[in-house]
């Protein structure tokens, strides 16, 4: 009988694991639109001052300061409108003494003006505007450059696309973007016992359940889901399945990675590739391998639905994102009162899966193999290793898989 | 000059706009891998019992409990091996008195048996087995049906396909999902300065970035952005566009929106269709104006890049994902302290841009007009329309971007 070795901790085993990866090198370019959510792959540089001139950062009148010093609410000053520009429109005139120009959000300042008074802050009368608040020397107004000066590192490889820097990228003109290719992550299925979900299955048989799970846990996470045929419980399949992985940035295997009769992979991964731990003191999760076949990360998770979700997050998450070079990022909490007693076992930190309901985390946990505890749950709860109970009523927090 | 109204809050904003959206009806079938993210728009029953048949959780061996109800560490219970199932095997014989069958985990629990003891409870001589541990009825087995009983409402209309239900559906051996489809988004750009990205600009033009930031928020939750080309100032021209809307579910425009000469949106929106607020008690992006337009919700933004883009978290992101029937989703958020006191505007909620340095929080706001504003924020903070002033070094909590 085989026996799991020393279990590792959850931040050994991805330690073990980080050392290993190979992060995506491979570049693509991409429509700005569909850089979003994406990492760059480049650094980019403005090419032109922005503000691209000094601009009017309100709607009003272009004054020059020192005009309008001495402007109050009762003593407004009065100065003569000499000319409007429109955004789209060249000054055609300075801003003399005791004069101003109509200026937009976006307009040129025309020369001889310094600031800005919003209209807000007027009265137009006639050909003459009365002005009810001194404004300072460059209020209003958006220098050249002051934004981004031409040739400035705007966005640096590395950088995760969010809504913002597109929107810095689109201020520069620019319409395509080199991005980071999205890893590719070979799932491979493994149990005789397993069915096609959208075949037909034998009484015996039950549905490939993780195949799927995995692959949205991959699609959410940046990773593009590569999904092999069902493996049946036989070293030499299972090690013809590993060579597909070549193609592949990261390799999940689920099913056969515990000590039982039928728990192959351990084995194959031992002989053809190098074992970096076997067990983790989690739980659910406890029969996880990781190894390293032809340079290549492999996750053996176990085949029980729910330790193989479990694991999803607690593994393939943090190692896919890095993999794709994506910002670390834990999944959403809240916080809850526990609506029962929860034991726990000492030494392994316990994953529980709960339901949310009128401000409460419920336990949904029923066993590693029922899917009902996933079917029903919002999240999960972490115990530590150190901790038996858990009361009723007790904070807890609950990560949200939503 | 026009002015705004009673500027509303941000909450009653949300509520005139809720009680007029118009969440999308239309249904498609997808694969059940690319289902994860969306909606199900069908209630889904068990179409058999999950377990299947009464099935070993665990390996090990198929035993009548009462046989070893006496065996301990030092007085192991002996029993005769009369066969062994596996995954993919129906039992030959029953499971006598003084026997045992060896099953694996997800092996049918042979007639007679009613426990199984794991093996590392067990240790093999020759055809027998010393079991060292007693077991209850019932332990290690999974009864049919228990999991998920045949006829069970195991996924509702509305409920959100993450990782967990999508493995349910495949435990059920569903291939194709009917999910809600994406709500369409048309997003409409005015201002006579705006230069189309990818195209040339003229020297007194500028790119146009909200597009690209509303696009990338309307990608981020759920739905299809449509985009228009841009508007130039001119009513007639918004209006053409507006018509334009009809296929989608929401109408954003951007820029226009204020109180300023060249602010037609709101004299457009109050002409041709129902004004529902017109200015929010939050900066950035005050002026916001909420309409209908032949029956559908019309979000005018400002122009600015950064309040266009606070307000596509605060306004555009909360009604798309009702729009789109998504749970609602408040973004992470991290705690920090302040790197610098701010002070704020009383009477306005102000949301703050930041960056995260250190585990402080440093405001990057410069004005609303300044992309760099966003381009270098990680997320942003609350301050409360009641505070004035939030000192360095206080906790806030950093709403993050990404």
């Amino acid at each position: 009988m085989k026996t799991f070795r020393l279990l590792v901790s959850l931040e050994e085993a991805l330690q073990l694991i980080y050392g290993r990866i190979n992060q995506v090198e491979k570049v693509e370019e991409v429509e700005l639109d569909d850089a979003v959510g994406r990492v760059s792959a480049e650094n980019v540089k403005a090419p032109f001052d922005v503000p691209f001139f000094d601009r009017s950062a309100m709607d009003g009148y272009c004054v020059r300061a020192e005009d309008v010093y001495g402007a109050s609410q009762f003593n407004p000053v009065r100065l003569r409108v000499v000319d409007t520009i429109g955004v789209d429109e060249e000054p055609r005139r300075p801003v003399g003494a005791g004069e101003c120009i109509q200026v937009a959000t976006g307009s040129i300042i025309p020369e001889g003006g310094d600031a800005v008074v919003m209209y807000e802050h007027t009265e137009r009368v006639d050909g003459e505007v009365l002005v009810y608040r001194p404004v300072y020397p460059g209020e209003n107004i958006s220098k050249k450059g002051s934004d981004i000066p031409r040739g400035r590192e705007i966005i640096k490889a590395g950088d995760y696309l969010n809504a913002s820097k597109i929107g810095v990228l689109a201020a520069l003109g620019i319409a395509r973007v080199r991005v980071y290719e999205k890893p590719r992550i070979l799932i491979i299925p493994t149990g005789s016992e397993l069915a096609k979900v959208g075949g037909d299955k034998s009484a015996l048989q039950i549905y490939d359940i993780n195949t799927h799970t995995l692959a949205a846990v991959v699609k959410e996470n940046g990773g593009i889901p590569v999904l092999h045929e069902i493996v049946p419980d036989d070293e030499k399949e299972v090690e013809k399945a590993l060579e597909k992985g070549v193609e592949s940035s990261l390799i999940v295997i689920t099913g056969g990675s515990s000590v039982g009769a039928r728990d192959i992979i351990y084995d194959v991964l031992s002989r053809r590739g190098e074992v970096l731990f076997h067990g983790v003191q989690v739980k659910p999760g406890k029969p996880t391998v990781g190894a390293v076949f032809e340079n290549r990360v492999v996750l053996a998770m176990p085949g029980h639905p729910t330790s193989c979700l479990s694991n999803a997050y607690l593994f393939l998450r943090p190692v896919l994102r890095r993999v794709a070079r994506l910002p670390e990022a834990g999944l959403r909490t809240v916080r809850a009162r526990l609506a029962r007693r929860v034991v726990s076992t000492l030494g392994r930190r316990f994953f529980l899966t709960v339901r949310l309901r009128n401000g409460e985390a419920e336990p949904v946990f029923k066993e590693s193999s029922a899917i009902t505890s996933m079917a029903e749950a919002d999240g999960y709860i972490v115990i530590p290793e150190n901790a038996d109970t858990v009361e009723k009523g007790d904070w807890v927090e609950v990560h949200l898989f939503q």
